[in-house]
């Protein structure tokens, strides 16, 4: 595949490394392809990074035909930049697209693309500790059209943004509403796709837990609302004497790819991992026993968030003594380790550009 | 308020009136607002109609922090435009913009952009029998940011479509697939808002459908799949022994504005309307001892739907010998009557502009 590439003729001044946060800076180009039904995905192309022209009837403003991924690239000890499980993203960003009626991409079109314009925009990489460079390609239906039906024209793009350390100081645990109206996703609906539509949906639940001074949600399923889904847009795990216990994927959560290296490490350290669904009240008996060990949520960009309190019902529940637990700290350690290339890579997790 | 107008001087020729389809075609202008934390919703305009320029972080191509509404506009036989419950949509998007974390607009400042425009390009209203002129009002989010939380930045807009005649030749009932296994929606959800999210999320369905011969789906409750919801993106009614009964509003169905308009006649004509949860078992058994007599689906584009056919388990339901009922015919006639003027509004559904 040929990239056409034009370059940015006014590269932007890069932000303090120390001051990132998340999502607020973008880099010099943007990666875009099309799709239309007679070409198919076609044109990729390296652009300077700019605004989108689309119709106000573009299907993606009025029916949310929208998918996304999101992943870091690491600069390493040697001042090289490295991915993590890119893979796993593309793959994961075709079952979304499957599953909202979007035209699947070439996977290997996607990471030459990404590739290249890491590698173009290279500079970018922040290289303080803890910072990173997210990667965020993401597809959305562009016909000018009103009807309620998949769109015939797509737009791919990559766009990247020098991220900040999540934790400045160490890992901090979490305050965590286990919410029970509210509901993110149900068997049968999207929630096991990236799709913006799960996001709109969550917000709410998240400004009324921030309201009651918790820094997220914990979902319950759709259905019964008393199984444990989800922590926000991450997934969950509790250590509960001495297994690890988290959600199963069948199609109302998302299948974490942090979930997943998660479950690798703690298997290859010969702990035992439970995948089977457990109650909020199963939870709170374990709390009240003093099983509850740990508690954590796995994502990308804080890859692994400690919980210390867990408000359900009136009461708060306090975890390991509001402190990062030990197996929480060594996941943090150990996946942040292989990211930014402190130890070898034992798993195929990163491909070095 | 002050609306500002910029008139768009090459103003576009106008399609043919006998073959608009519905979405299609757009109209010369636009109304336009734009929302900020200090300024609250700001500078209504009229502008030409014409592409948005967005930053490709905008968090609507993301998260789908977005919101909209549909009515219409209709040219009378004394040539003059009037809407339909247009009140009813306005507040209904404020609606959707609560549950979507969205701030809510001045319903009076809506109106005052939608009847400007109208009015500006009252030529686009399309005087052919069937013909109107959809209005879409809708709000968009649009921080340049990829955190998940409620914008702090959106847009309301308000684009104009001249639409065909949904049917040529008279109602046609359509063939509708019962869905057992995807879910639009669930209580706890967004099932009641008009946002993007819920319509990407019913697309999968509904091509699975239509390759399997169906125009739509019958989309069951996401808890036990069993009770009846909505049709597509439209209501469902059914006549039993003289009865009609249509799904409650718990959250998870749409609250639609020609469905209330179908209670209201109804009821106006004596006949007893049950709003209660009914099992597709239920409906089938009725079906069965032929006390089934006209199944419908209501909504703005179509305004009455009939249902000739439901495909349940493998089995073809015929209703009312896939035939208009009386029923929904009388409804059909008199919402379009009103609607166009040619009978008496007895229920101030009607604003003349």
């Amino acid at each position: 595949m040929e990239i056409r590439i034009t370059k940015n003729d006014a590269p932007k001044q890069k932000p303090d490394e120390n001051n990132l946060g998340f999502g607020n800076y973008f880099t010099d180009h943007m990666f875009v392809m099309d799709y239309d039904l007679e070409k198919g995905w076609h044109d990729p192309r390296i652009e300077p990074y700019g605004p989108l022209s689309l119709d106000p009837s573009a299907m993606v403003f009025h029916y949310g035909q929208e998918t996304f991924e999101g992943l870091k690239a690491y600069r390493n000890d040697q001042g090289n930049i490295q991915l993590f499980r890119v893979m796993d993203n593309l793959n994961r960003l075709n079952q979304s697209n499957e599953r909202m009626c979007i035209p699947t991409l070439d996977v290997e079109a996607m990471f030459q693309g990404i590739k290249e314009l890491i590698l173009l925009d290279g500079d970018w990489v922040p290289s303080q500790p803890g910072t990173s460079l997210y990667v965020r390609p993401f597809v959305i239906a562009t016909d000018p059209f009103l009807g309620v039906r998949p769109a015939s024209t797509y737009k791919f793009l990559v766009i990247l943004s020098p991220v900040g350390a999540y934790y400045k100081g160490g890992l901090n645990p979490t305050r965590i509403y286990v919410e029970e109206y509210y509901v993110r996703a149900v068997a049968g609906g999207t929630g096991f796709a990236k799709t913006g539509g799960n996001y709109a949906a969550s917000l709410k639940a998240q400004v009324e837990a921030n309201e009651k001074g918790y820094n997220q949600v914990l979902w319950l399923d759709g259905k019964e609302h008393k199984y444990i889904e989800e922590v926000g847009t991450s997934n969950a795990f509790f250590k509960i004497d001495g297994k690890v216990y988290t959600a199963p994927l069948e199609g109302s959560i998302l299948s974490g790819i942090t979930r997943n290296s998660t479950i690798t490490l703690l298997k290859d350290w010969g702990l035992e991992v439970v995948e089977e669904k457990m109650t909020i009240q199963q939870l709170a008996e374990h709390h009240k026993a003093g099983r509850l060990e740990e508690a954590f949520a796995t994502g990308t960009a804080a890859v692994i968030s400690p919980i210390g309190v867990l408000g359900w019902q009136g009461e708060d529940l306090v975890i390991n003594d509001n402190q990062i637990g030990e197996v929480s700290q060594k996941l943090y350690d150990t996946m942040t380790a292989i990211q930014y290339g402190k130890v070898e890579d034992e798993f195929g997790w990163v491909i070095q550009l």
